[in-house]
């Protein structure tokens, strides 16, 4: 195909409202991860309707690791702006920017920055991927950037199956600050608001349901006001359909000095099927902070472990909050 | 007080959306349960004000035992109509038509029919329960029959202590048809939109959630289209605040060749106290049965039993299930 | 067709929520549009479907002026009836009333005052425009009078082609009280609970999405508490499926002493077509005043404009408000 301008750029905007929020009035991160996914899918489709061939629809496959820099609280609006910056064969990147703005003072912060990666279906067969039209780069040196960024994530893709630990019911009556007195199990009826035109789950509302599970293990933790702070990368491994019952278990890995992580597994089944037909849709890694009234971060309670598989999960969450910390370090080095 | 009309009866209505049903169309029990609340929330508020004294909202207490009388489906009318019909010194009886409109044909059928008892809880301390402005009768013989219920309900209601079994997680790889196989646990984080003004949930809402988890249970059991039947009377021990978390277990005590009687237990806790602090708040036994492509019922897989505790809720479930029997065949008889 | 009874009105009542509202407690004027052309829908729907002939649905076509004469807050309760006034062959004129009820005082008070014409369009093919069956007024002069509204808007409508200016993104970095530095773009996916059952755009939902994005242009504009004060006729020129891309701009057209008039243009397009098949679907102007803590309107910034478009505009909008105040000074001098 020939190369052709990106489709232009979608901007949602939507003022918080009460229930996008929790009783201290910060936004829930699934609120602001549902909007960065909708813009993508919008600018995603677009893209590549432009062409002859299948109507399409961009399913979302990964959500590169996001942070949430600063707070929104209800009566912001929130703007997220949404522009296609790489295209594979089978794959197009949208990278998300999401300022919140305050309408009484016009204030303006960047609230998150994401990248997200879509593949088109076809709407005839949702399990044909579709060919992406080629962009237009600004240049070369722009397109050489992109396609390590597709390389990259290409590669930890492949190399991420989807986890498939069992989640075990924790014992009855467990102790504060164990792994299973906080462990937390939700469960959602999928309905057609959920689903896209082609009756598939839409990747940020399935992304709003685990911030909902994981800020419930964060909240019964530590029992103070908890917001996400960030979201490692994550993997769709397979689509969930309208009907479906979704199971989401939440636990934490690995608690440091101040901040929380939480792993959230996403199980799938048919209301029609057997129970045993469950598979494993989704999974991912949440970091949350607690904050004080004066909204400045409290401690956290140190994480009680218990057995191998929790010391396990708990180094590896160490060994990702190590590696993350480095990495904020080196930018600041660099921006200096 | 002086005795005063009744306030005017309340009427809600509807469109049913795609949201308010299941996949096959049929709208969820749960959501004419809602509807039904909240009308009577209304009118019975509007009446406990007309006096002098603390403003107050009327809180539920009870609901009796309803029946589904007729399936609605998507794009119907519901209309929900709310009347006073007896009043004791602190609390008020609300009976509750729903008829089902199909604005196509004008069709028109009687969906259910509810009572609900509330009581006016003041405004300035949720806690002080205030006095009924009582109402006129238009006989003293309705006054009187009116009287029997109030009775017979406190009775119950006395009687009836929450239900405090703590519920086991079931066993893993649970095998299918056994209890542990259908049980299902659904998590709510309390918002905004689930409360009255002074910050505590409907009663509405939270049979909602509870026909919600219900719904699951039955489904996952029988693998079917399952619908409502019929809920036992339900009584509200203790309210539910904003900012709690409500975790509702549904699981399987009854089956008959073509019902499934489903208990559910409803806990809350605020997430700013320790887990420790979870309360029962609520707990019913709703009736499904399963539907072909017919809309006919089907007979349901017997259910396995597993230990003592599990063959006497079955003993229990059966003894409601034939005593309702019993009590359709009486109203038959007097009918003919 | 023989004149019958208009279908017997249609009444809805919702308890206003926390997210009917902005963070004053102040209820959107879109809720209010929403549940009047609900109300609408519904009587028109009922009434059009009590021949023989095919099934069919009201369509908006036009809502009158109208204006938001009380405000109305979280918590208390809204009535809206609606009553189908006029009919012509293929039309029927909607007059809804809408009522804001405290449930702790008592008190009522009138909130708005809607007229709607609506036409039915068949099931079978939403095209096809149905007969409206004739209903019986109960004088010769009610006849006469509902005739003479029809006719007018009927030249109205004729003569109100879809404003078709392109919107042209603002300048970066524009002034403040420019028309630039307000003006707003909103964007809304369209789900299935945003659409009646033949899968088109409810009336309302559009009108709440207007009301929203006019919303943010006013308050960006004088950052204080805004309130909708009225609206001018709109006339809905073609539908909106499911499935479609809505972008909302708004900009500020006119500016007095204390009101702001919003223009508000809406376009749709399918997901799967290219951008350039974007139509335009609807436009309005909307009036918003700005309240102060002690809710009375405060005085508004004056607008700057820039440039003979904005000018025109400003000059055309000047010419509503001053023919507006005119009509309102006519009517209080026949009221005395």
């Amino acid at each position: 195909m020939a190369a052709q301008e990106a489709a232009s750029p979608v901007q949602l905007c939507r003022i918080m409202r009460p229930d996008d929020a929790n009783v201290a009035g910060n936004v829930h991160g699934g609120i602001i991860l549902k909007m960065i996914e909708e813009a993508g899918c919008l600018v995603g489709t677009r893209h590549c309707n432009t062409q002859n061939g299948d109507s399409c629809m961009a399913a979302l496959v990964r959500v590169e690791k996001t942070e949430f820099l600063a707070p929104v609280f209800i009566g912001e609006v929130l703007h997220v702006s949404a522009d296609i910056t790489y295209t594979s064969k089978h794959s197009l990147e949208v990278q998300v920017n999401v300022m919140a703005e305050n309408i009484l003072t016009g204030n303006k912060k960047l609230a998150n920055k994401a990248a997200l990666w879509y593949v088109p279906c076809s709407l005839k067969n949702v399990n044909k991927i579709m060919e992406v039209p080629p962009i237009k780069y600004a240049s070369v040196e722009q397109q050489e950037v992109g396609r390590e960024r597709y390389e990259a994530q290409k590669l930890e893709r492949m190399e991420t199956k989807a986890r498939i630990e069992e989640v075990l019911p924790p014992l009855p009556n467990p102790e504060q600050y164990t792994v299973g007195f906080s462990q937390s199990t939700l469960i959602h009826l999928v309905g057609p608001s959920d689903c896209t035109l082609y009756n598939y789950v839409h990747g940020g509302v399935t992304m709003k349901l685990m911030d909902e599970v994981a800020g419930i293990v964060a909240a019964r933790h530590c029992n103070t006001n908890i917001v996400t702070a960030s979201v490692e990368a994550i993997n769709f491994h397979r689509k969930i359909m309208n009907g479906c019952v979704v199971t989401l278990v939440g636990r934490l890995t690995f608690v440091s000095n101040k901040s929380m992580e939480i792993e959230v597994l996403v199980d799938a089944a048919s209301l029609m099927e057997p129970e045993t037909e469950k598979y494993r849709a989704v999974s991912a890694f949440f970091t949350y902070i607690s904050l004080g009234k004066d909204k400045k971060p409290l401690p956290v309670p140190p994480l009680k472990t218990d057995g191998e598989a929790e010391q396990r999960r708990f180094e590896e969450g160490k060994a990702r909050y190590l590696q993350n910390k480095a990495k904020r370090f080196e930018e600041k080095e660099r921006q200096m």
